[in-house]
Formats: structure tokens, C-alpha cells, sequence
């Protein structure tokens, strides 16, 4: 079964700064967009991949595709308003095709091969595969009105969602499906979605990693600057 | 009333690498506890500073006040075993004494003094009060048994607790009383202690800071030198 990377570039935030939607940031000698890019284009578990984007940045991300000679995108799929609309568009380009997919955020630009494999082998006996790291804080439940803490969660049996999140193509093909007839949903993540709209779905998790951060505020880019330096130095 | 700054440096883990406990690793010129002590000593809001460690490295944890000059550190207590027991020793120290305490951990060298701020104006209408930031990421709970996820929580009510904690001494001091009645307490914050065995207690929260991290991974601490240069740098 092949298996297709869905990057999902659609973001308009600005929050990095400088006016420029996160994915199109520079980190190190490329884009955010470039790296993660490169992650699936260099994967030899990866047979294509469909890059979804605001449809304002088509051209860019057409360019960075060609100039990059990512030989394995093989669609430049115009997102919608939110992520659920965005993933949907890459599952309706991939109508009648059977696979895999990973579903991944651009703005994640580290991504060790290891969880590719990680997941792909997953997806050999389950429909629905996060990847998950632990939460290194403790976590706390605000009232409805955001005015005071009223639960401490057991920290052991939490999970921080990462991407890429894996999928059989069917599976998430069919939540999709129902999840669109419903306008009041809304999705931080697909495979949230997948457990709600497919409950029937098998469903598993693997052990992201700490590297594997989503990059949105200036912070987030400190962080990353000192990964790429660090992994650039064979300290990671 | 007097405040009074608790620096916790009692861990033992040597998960950072080089058998070195992390309050003892090198952030930069200094070492981590050095940059969390630096903070208390150099703001106008703190009184006094109380630090706890574990017996063996008590002359270690001494000569780094006595070289540093950490003139406001009035003493240097035996930690216990588990957190509890920790902040439990700091606070028995002071008994008779009152005013309000920040509860640190060392692990967190860069705490602004706005967050300082933030904490001894809360204290003057709360009894307790923690220092939260939002989770970036999507948060899932796990089954007992690890092996799969069952829920997906509302992020938008979820906030990662960071230190310091503030408390009224007294209500601190009763807290820990009751909660060492129980042996099979435990706890990985005060905040929630004081919540479970204060219950009468008024409590709020402040927002924190996302360079206030917790450096205890090999990852953390690439972070940490990543932020240190941007705040040396004035990016920060």
C-alpha cells in the first residue's frame, strides 16, 4: 500500500512576526516549510506527498516544490478556512486511491525517520496512529470561566499529540465524510476527529519526540534555531 | 510582610547527563542553581531565601551562596525524599515566622521579575496562587494501562503549571501539616497539595513566562542555552 505524506501549509498566523505566516519563516538555510519538505522527500517509507496550502501562497509553495526538486509531491492542494477543512481537501484530491497517509504539520520541521517507520508499521494493524510525547508539566483544569484552577490531572497519564498522525486513507476518508455534514465541528487534530466520527476505527499510539516541536511563537524559533545547531553538530 | 523566596535544588536525577544532578549543570557561565538563585538575590521583592538540597551536596549548595554572595539565603535545609518532603523541611524551618513564600524550582533559571511581581500582588488577595501558561499542544488521556488514548481534552481550558507557587506561610504551613498526616501523599506541585488538604483556602493564578522551562532533558537544556544567548542578546 503507498504511502502519502499530506503536509499541511495552510497557516496564516503571523505571530513569528515579521508578517510572514510561520511556514514561510526562515530556519537556517531554509524555510520551515523547506525542512519538513525535505523530511518526507528524503523518507524512503514515503511514495508522495500532497502539500496543502492557503490558496494566496499557491505560487510560493509551487516554486519551493520545484525548486527543491521534491520529485514526490505530486499535488499543491488549496486548503480551507480551518484544519479540518484543510485535511479534508488533501482526502478529497486522493479520491479512489487506497494507502496510508500521514497527516503532518509544516510547522513541525524536525521529524526523526524513526517515527515515520514508527507509524507506518503501526498502520499495518491499525486504522489510526498518533504520535505522542509525555508532558514533562503539570497539567490543570480552569472553570468555564477561565478564572480559577479546579482539577490537577495525573500527569502519567497524559499525552502531548505531535504530528505526523497516521491513517488507512479508507478510515479517514469516511470520518471526514461525516464530520463535514456536521458545521458545528471543530478539530485541533484528525485523529481526535477519526475517534469521534469513526469510533469503530482500531486506534493506536507511537513515542514521537522531543525534537518534533510546532513552531508558533518567537520562542518556538529559539528553540528550533538551537535543534537545527544542535543536530547540525551531531549533538542530537 | 516579609517574602520569602524557597528554592528547591534537591533533586538527585542525573537524566541531563555527566552524574551530575541538573541544579548543578552549567547553563552558560554559571550553573543552573546559580541562575536560579541570581534571580531572588537581584529583586527588590524577595526578603529572604531558603534552600533546599539534599545532605550531601549541603557544603556544595554552600560554597555556591558564600562565593555568589547570596546574602539574603538565611538557610540551607535538608531536603526529604519526595517533593513534599521538601518544601515540608523549608516550610518547618520557618516556623513562628510569617509573610508570603514562592515556592522554585531550581531547575528554572529564568524566571522574570515580573512573574515575581505578578505572584506578591496576587498574594495580597489570595492565599495560594500558581503560575500557569498555556499548552501549545493537543492533550489526550490514556487508558490505565497505557495502552491506548481515550479522551482528547479541551486545550482552551488546560494550563502547564510552572513555579514559582505562592502561599500565605501560614496556609503552606497547614497544608503540610495535614498532608503529613497521610503517608501515601503524593504530590508533584504545592499548589495542588495546598488545594487537596486546604480546601477553605482562596487561590488563584498568574500567567507565567514560556522561558520559565523546567531544564531536565539533554533537549531542555539545548533550549535553555538557546534562550540564555537571546536574553544575553536582547532578543528576548
Amino acid at each position: 500500500m503507498p504511502a502519502i505524506a499530506v503536509v499541511l501549509a495552510g497557516g496564516v498566523g503571523t505571530r513569528l512576526g515579521a508578517g510572514t505566516p510561520k511556514q514561510f519563516v526562515r530556519l537556517g538555510d531554509r524555510l520551515i516549510l523547506e525542512h519538513s519538505l525535505a523530511t518526507f522527500s528524503d523518507s524512503d517509507l514515503i511514495d508522495e506527498v500532497i502539500v496543502v496550502t492557503e490558496p494566496t501562497h499557491r505560487d510560493r509553495v509551487a516554486s519551493i516544490v520545484e525548486e527543491g526538486r521534491h520529485h514526490k509531491v505530486s499535488a499543491i492542494v488549496d486548503g480551507g478556512r480551518t484544519r479540518l477543512d484543510s485535511t479534508a481537501a488533501a482526502v478529497a484530491c486522493l479520491a479512489d486511491r487506497e494507502g496510508v497517509v500521514l497527516v503532518h504539520d509544516a510547522a513541525r520541521p524536525f521529524l526523526p525517520e524513526s517515527t515515520i517507520a514508527a507509524l507506518i508499521n503501526a498502520l499495518t494493524s491499525y486504522d489510526a496512529v498518533a504520535t505522542v510525547v509525555e508532558t514533562a508539566d503539570t497539567i490543570v483544569v480552569l472553570d468555564n470561566e477561565r478564572r480559577s484552577i479546579v482539577e490537577t490531572l495525573d500527569r502519567e497519564s497524559l499525552r502531548r499529540l505531535q504530528t505526523p498522525q497516521g491513517f488507512r486513507l479508507d478510515v479517514l476518508r469516511h470520518a471526514m465524510e461525516l464530520a463535514s455534514l456536521d458545521p458545528a465541528v471543530q478539530a485541533t487534530d484528525d485523529f481526535s476527529l477519526v475517534r469521534r466520527f469513526a469510533p469503530e476505527a482500531t486506534t493506536t499510539f507511537v513515542q514521537g519526540d522531543l525534537r518534533t516541536i510546532k513552531i508558533t511563537t518567537p520562542e518556538d524559533l529559539v528553540v528550533a534555531e538551537a535543534f537545527l545547531s544542535a543536530w547540525d553538530a551531531g549533538k542530537f
